[in-house]
């Protein structure tokens, strides 16, 4: 085996079980295990079961810890080391920008794959992945930092006809887990913002919590009704749809309990 | 336990050991697992190689099979059957008329998830899954077949500064896998008969062969050097960027071998 390395491994979507037997296989190989939790969240489970499934006590790094990347690559050129992220890895630059830097000091760097809710919401609701358009993440806003980005990717895709999956920012520091009510709220604040008449409260969106678990929860309803729905514990994720072929109006029926009055609004002629 | 169910696993990216430790504990508890490879195919593994890691015989459904799905149905509904598919399920529209099918007949049903192309491509490369717009799929042409929806969705990208992820056809039937090398000859047929000036042979792509395996292959390009690699055994995959920020200019550059002279010229002043 090589003497220094870094293997970024996916956690995958929910609990410890989502990992590969490829990377349980790996992370064996491996002298030091790291993990961050705060560009992706793993709902189901907690570090000591993912340490007991993989046989190895992990090291849990800060969003600090993470960006200084200083002491990663000082051991990661003589150990064989794997950093373990929820997802499939490489979505945050700060993953990419590390492997970048251990690519430069000549680290050997090598990356296994996982489940991500880029493709597991989509086939949960029974849409289409490649009638997706580009994907937008939602940030709590601050003071003076209210970003309407997403607002005009969901028009963009809307004008296009399609669907867009819009991410819930994530504050795994603070314990804080966007819920879709609350996102559904941020994109009506926009709408009343920019005002393209893009998004108003009779407007169909899906919402998925626990995307992974055993029981995720899928709605399919106007923003207005999906508003007062509890769905429960984190992570929530929400898809605008765009023009929906009739097989996906049909699972967003079947599976989402889309009513089946707004349906036939929907349906093209 | 349920009397009938039928769930649909994942396989994920590249050979037997890419299942999650989730999918084989499901696998244990069903009654009867069946296979489809002709959507997805698994090209570093064998059905064999599978049935040990799951230890249960598979029964390999043809794409007929797949489709006049009223054996499965029938079996799922008094049996707790495992559908496996590659990637991550539900990306096929047959999966999701079978799991329709399913629920008009009380069966439930569930997904395990796994890796996909569609994050496992930009992750590889470097660059970021939210600058991805809509995914195409390029099919081998027949006589008086040759779709260029394609390329019109690489435009609409484009002109988006956003990438495009190409997939490539897959017979498996006919063990014809479509190489990068015949993908990207299509995507300037295309352009000689579209004409719309949006690719020829000084156009920067990217190439992936062998997602998920333990040295995927990987370059960036332009066409016309890129036409002239062998990338051996399949499956490939194409990229064509849009604008890349820096971090994912560089990413090409260190990981994908995308020559200085040409990464130069893509710079934003």
């Amino acid at each position: 085996m090589q003497k220094g390395q870094l293997i970024f491994i996916g956690l995958g979507l929910y609990d410890e079980t989502d990992l590969s037997v490829k990377a349980i296989q790996e992370i064996k190989t491996c002298d030091f295990v790291y993990a961050e939790f705060y560009t992706s969240s793993l709902m189901g489970t907690t570090k000591d079961r993912i340490e007991h499934i993989i046989g190895k006590p992990i090291q849990l790094l800060s969003r600090e810890e993470t960006e200084n990347n200083e002491n990663i690559l000082k051991r990661a050129e003589n150990e064989a080391v794997a950093f373990l992220v929820g997802g499939d890895p490489m979505t945050a630059t700060t993953h990419l920008d590390l492997r970048l830097s251990a690519i430069k000091r000549g680290i050997p760097t090598r990356i296994i794959h996982s489940s991500s809710i880029v493709t597991a919401v989509p086939g949960l609701l029974g849409l289409q992945n490649y009638k997706f358009g580009r994907t937008t993440t939602l940030a709590y806003p601050e003071k003076n930092y209210f970003p309407v980005s997403p607002y005009h990717i969901i028009k963009e895709n809307k004008e296009r006809g399609l669907h867009t999956l819009v991410l819930l920012d994530i504050q795994a520091e603070k314990k804080r887990y966007m819920t879709a009510n609350e996102g559904l709220q941020l994109l009506l604040q926009m709408e009343q913002k920019v005002e393209e008449k893009i998004i108003n409260d009779t407007t169909v969106a899906c919402v998925v919590a626990r995307a992974g678990s055993k029981n995720p929860f899928l709605r399919a309803d106007t923003i207005k009704s999906l508003q007062s729905i509890d769905f429960g514990p984190p992570l929530h994720t929400i898809v605008i749809p765009g023009n929906l072929h009739f097989m996906e109006l049909e699972a967003l029926v079947t599976i989402a309990g889309l009513p089946n009055k707004i349906a036939e609004t929907m349906q093209k002629p």
